[in-house]
């Protein structure tokens, strides 16, 4: 189902109505939008403005990339260094009464809480730790467990360059050959960089029988293409294959049900969706079936738990401090968490979440739909096209147009030769979007600060721009 | 040599003194101390104080465990966050005239090289990034990679729980049995928890042709204990071993030297003697002759560099938004990265960085044997002992007396059933020191903020606390 479907009223005041019917429309005010003055300032001070129009807001479409920071992320902040300065080592314990924050020692489970239903997990299914390539290669420690017959980790051609280097490293590190070893999906036409979910099923059919793990991209960073977790997992599942997912475009942008979906493991940033500041801690989820301890397990010789690489925050809290050298795990995700976490980073997360628990990720999900598709439609629909030759335009949109098979990115394929110019006047204009080289634009418009104006007037700004662009001024 | 030697004058007008003298004591402002009243505040707020001794500082001797907060952190944070909240995603490549603070996109480099000089090492040898435990995991993926014939790791039978964890988990993912192949180091004699150096150097020589990775501490976390890790890096070496060093306990404590005493590699947190919060992103050093990256290498079908598992971060920089999928490390320590680091955390480790090059670790170590035998002296020495039984001090100093095999800390081994007492009455009157169950309190007099007249001050209020547990009052 596509929703470019009968846009009929192209003017500003439909999207100023579409804007007062939205009924998140009072979450835009939880962040800071940067003006236009403050992205040209070379100071971090106030500047006197130079212009009226600096002192507007800019439109902030980059959010897939890093998200704004929220209102009370700086206060939580400072109460957090108001705790450390008073109390010290004592912070660890220390509930404070005019505080919503936790002692130290207790904020990797309260965060992991927030975190929980945004997605679709069980509070003990999820640690925010490290940072989403860490995470990734922990949970390959535990889950890519490679023999001589079963060693092939099936993933994109075009993943993430970490995600490929991190896949690469860990077959070299077991000994085996990436050549031979990493399975590459590729699109199957050179037309189109997306790939279709049967592709991707039948590459993973054919190397079933070798395969000891896939990777796959839950929303792909440079299509938009939002995968069906729960079809290629249960898939998989089937064949007795395990699925982890990278989320980091996915969370905070669709609605997830990991658990309900049996998905294996998954890792994400906190960066972009989520809004909580450049290279905050990650996440990782773990399904409660993979994180059982079983004590009487241990009893009989075996281990009693999946095998992991450990450290003494993803020991038992009770015996932690106790300093023995007996590991027990929590059960659960925090047992493969490694160190005790930076407070900081965490209650950055925990701003960010207190936003997102005043709606509902399908809240959330049905403004994006509507957002997105709006701006779909006046990217591609006459009138609002018609400054371009006709069924000639400059660009060409590549994320796919079933709203089922996309999160709040629109990667947009420009002509050849337009990319620099294009991006020179939308940041001119205050517009940011995100480039990737040498064709794409992506433009993320975020269903918890953006708004129906801003697209409408992105939409104008952007096919002045590629006007301006293919005339060569 | 023992700093024990002729303390005539037992005096608070000594201590005076001693502070008057002190090069350092200009830097005690920089840091936040909590008063009395803070420590025991239920809310963040200020609190109308009950007492005018409550409006005192209280005595921290907890560096070790949790620095406190030198006073440019929040200055430096809300910079960032203003930076952030001002900039959004265009702050990873910004430099602001009125700000101290690197671009998103060098803030790693930056933070390396405020780091490097505490360490001794260079630029390029050091990386902050994960937590410690996770950076040991890292390292060990890399320096660990045992065989048939040699797959032991050498540790201490006490290390610090994570590290003790870290190694038997990495042990199982490599198929080896722990039983067999964690070679534990324990005490001589069960009369002293500390370690002589020739008996590690023999446990060494022992099993060093079946040996893989020997990991030890810097200082160690429970005793206070200062190996020489020049020498038993060399002694490692010359019977072709690897050493990776735990140096929790050690950076910002004692000068160190890791370029030039030919360290393989060494993890660390930055919360203790660092000072930059809890939980704070943590460090690592790579030796420049294991960070080496030979391209030509590669053209001969090498790899051209260390194995090790592998993020997007430790790609050249120059390369790394091209996204392509060839992994080409940065020479050195970052060539580890795995991820953008947490912009955050960094500024607060900078913040901290900022103050320590106010000094030299070499003024700051002068300050720190003064600190700590002035301490030690006062527990020990008659007169000061005089309140106790001749020769029957409720407590023995478990930490080495040579001054070159300690740092900061003095780790006091209390008479069985004191502990619970002594701590209780410490925290009454303000002092914060560190608990080891069942009979240990660690206390640690830290240079950059401590005085000498708080040593004198803890030293009367703890034999006190010891005179009143004893009497079981
Ligand atoms: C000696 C030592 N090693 C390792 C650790 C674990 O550090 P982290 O939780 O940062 O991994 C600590 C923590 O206090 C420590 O003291
Ligand atoms: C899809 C995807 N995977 C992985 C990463 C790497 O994240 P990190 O640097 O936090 O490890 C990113 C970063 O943007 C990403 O977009």
């Amino acid at each position: 189902m596509s929703a470019s479907q009968g846009l009929n009223d192209c003017s500003r005041g439909y999207a100023t109505q579409l804007d007062n019917q939205d009924t998140l429309r009072h979450l835009r005010k939880e962040f800071i939008i940067p003006t236009k003055a403050d992205l040209k300032s070379k100071t971090l001070a106030n500047s006197a403005s130079t212009s009226e129009n600096d002192d507007q807001p800019c439109i902030y479409f980059c959010g897939n990339s890093l998200g704004l920071q929220p209102r009370r992320t700086s206060e939580r902040i400072i109460s957090h260094l108001t705790s450390w300065a008073k109390k010290g080592v004592y912070g660890h314990f220390t509930q404070h009464e005019d505080s919503n924050l936790p002692p130290y020692l207790h904020v990797d489970d309260f965060a992991a809480k927030l975190m929980a239903p945004l997605v679709g997990a069980l509070p003990k299914e999820v640690a925010l730790m490290q940072t989403l390539t860490a995470n990734l290669h922990l949970m390959m420690a535990s889950f890519y467990r490679p023999t001589e017959d079963k060693y092939k980790i099936i993933l994109e051609g075009k993943a993430f360059p970490s995600d490929h280097y991190a896949v690469e490293s860990q077959i070299r590190h077991h000994g085996f050959d990436p050549k031979e070893a990493m399975i590459l999906i590729e699109p199957e036409s050179s037309g189109s960089p997306t790939i279709s979910e049967s592709h991707i099923l039948s590459i993973i059919e054919k190397h079933a029988s070798s395969t000891a793990l896939i990777l796959l991209p839950g929303v792909q960073y440079y299509t938009g293409q939002y995968l069906d977790i729960e079809r290629i997992t249960s898939y998989a599942h089937n064949l007795g294959l395990t699925v982890g997912w990278d989320l980091a475009h996915a969370v905070g942008n669709v609605p997830l049900q990991l658990h309900g979906w049996n998905v294996d493991f998954a890792v994400w940033c906190n960066y972009k969706y989520i809004d909580s500041g450049p290279g905050v801690i990650g996440g990782l989820f773990v399904h409660s079936r993979h994180g059982e301890v079983d004590l009487s397990a241990r009893q009989d010789g075996g281990a009693g738990f999946r095998p992991r690489l450990s450290g003494w925050w993803g020991g038992d809290k009770d015996t932690r401090f106790k300093m023995d050298s007996d590991f027990v795990p929590i059960p659960g995700a925090p047992g493969f968490q490694l160190s005790n976490p930076s407070v900081l980073d965490l209650t950055a997360v925990i701003a960010s979440l207190e936003v997102f628990a005043l709606t509902s990720m399908a809240a959330i999900r049905e403004k994006s739909i509507a957002l997105t598709s709006y701006l779909e439609d006046l990217l591609l629909l006459a009138p609002a096209a018609a400054e371009f030759d006709e069924k000639c335009l400059p660009y060409q949109i590549i994320t796919p147009s079933n709203i089922a098979e996309r999160g709040a990115q629109l990667s947009l394929l420009l002509k050849p030769g337009l990319l620099e110019g294009v991006m020179k006047a939308l940041e001119d204009a205050g517009v940011v979007v995100d480039e990737r080289r040498p064709n794409v634009i992506r433009v993320a418009p975020a269903p918890l600060y953006n708004t129906f104006t801003e697209v409408w007037e992105f939409v104008h700004i952007f096919k002045v721009a590629c006007l301006k662009a293919q005339s060569g001024r």
